[in-house]
Formats: structure tokens, sequence, C-alpha cells
């Protein structure tokens, strides 16, 4: 886990992590959430209209985004004050993601960080967007 | 489930569900994610920034948006294009939340569905924004 300071960031700064995402994930997205939409069970359904098999969750591969700034970027003094994704891709089980944060704007007056966000799949965009961290004192 | 499709949909429509924050689905959310920030594992820490307690995951709270418009509304045509989410107050685990959202735009050449999405506890709201959702066809 990183540890950085609000004065130990700069615009421009990059950190990154590599997940695989299984089927396990999304059933335990599933238990949680009760999300049982056919799309991300059924790949009949999910054929039905042209996907090659069930979808993944557009929030699950959100969820990595509470990693990318919760351990990495700034790691242990995050605290999360907005998220805007949007998702160009689908995604699919057994998808290896890149997620991607990069430092966008730094507000000293309010602590805040502007992250950039986005989710790659062997260089194609699935995720992109900005989240506003604070950065806890200490 | 519901299975509202494009034509069914109106301005002002709502839907709504309560669930209550276990520890279970924050641990879940931990194995799935691999975000082991203390704010969220360890009372002590989170206590030295003033919460009373460790504390629930934003993007945990997040994910049951996925259940909001996959499950509800629209429900089983479903296809989530991008969300927006800030987080006005924290939750904590035992927290009963009511999750409601309601229809404020409807963009029939695209088939696209604007939500308003709103998560209370007690009447207090933790998470306000919007989401922006296709309507597939069938």
């Amino acid at each position: 886990m990183n540890h950085y300071t609000f004065n130990d960031l700069y615009v421009g700064q990059r950190e990154e992590f590599s997940v695989t995402v299984t089927e396990n994930m999304l059933s335990s997205f599933r238990a949680v959430t009760g999300d049982v939409n056919p799309l991300h069970t059924d790949d009949a359904f999910a054929q039905a209209y042209n996907y090659p098999q069930h979808v993944v969750y557009g929030l699950l591969t959100t969820s990595f985004l509470s990693t990318l700034t919760g351990v990495y970027l700034p790691g242990e003094r995050c605290l999360i004050q907005s998220v805007e994704v949007k998702f160009p891709k689908p995604v699919f089980v057994g998808d290896e993601l890149l997620v991607v944060g990069t430092v966008a704007e730094l507000h000293e007056s309010v602590r805040q960080l502007v992250l950039k966000v986005e989710i790659m799949r062997r260089g194609v965009r699935v995720l992109k967007g900005t989240m506003r961290l604070g950065v806890l004192e200490g």
C-alpha cells in the first residue's frame, strides 16, 4: 500500500495494477448486491443481444477503482468524494484488466486530488472516468 | 425482477428497495477488489479521522445501483452506460439503506433513460447521482 501525503502528489503522477476478472468475482458481486439480471448470468440471454457470453457487471469493473485509489494513488489517506465513469466496451470473465490512475488536478486549499481513471483490456479502453478524492492529513 | 420496455417508462417513474449493510459484504468486496485500505477495516484508524468506526467502501454502496437498475428500473433490459455519484455522508456497517431511482429524462431516438439516483439512511442522503442507461429491445 502507498502512503502518499498531499504534498507528495504531483500532476501527471500515475499508478496502475492488473487484475483478471473471474466468475467467482461475479458470484460474489451478485451475492452482495442481489443483482440477478440475466445479462450477467445467462449466456443465451446475452447472445440474443449480440454479446459472445454473459457480461461483467459495470459496477464490478468500477469497484477496482476503490483499490486503485485506496491502495495505490494516494493509497492509505484516500477518501473518495465523487466518481464519474463511462463504459465504452463490455468486459467478460477471463479478461485481464489494467487499472490506471493519473493525477489531473491538485487543489491544495481543500486537499483534493482529481484523478483521471481508465481501465484497459489489451490496449482497448473499457472504462474511463474521473474521481475526486480527499487526501487525509497525517 | 421488472421487465419494463422503453415504452413502459415515463418521467417521474420511481422504484426503490432497502438493504442493510453487513460486515460480510465488506469482506466480500475486499476479497474481490483487493482494497485493504484501513479506513474500511480498522476502527482505530477511522477514529483518528473522527469517524465512529470503520467506514463502508463508497464503491460498495455504489454497487447497489447495479441492483436498482438491473432488477428494478428498468430491470431485465438494463444496460448501464455511465454513472456519476457523490458521497455526502459516510455509511457504516448495520446501516439500512433505501436505494431510490427516479426517471429524469427519456431519449427515445437512442433508447436512453437518465435516472436520478439517491441512497438514503433514515432520511439522510448518503449518495446522490445520475445514471445513463440503455434499454434493450424486445
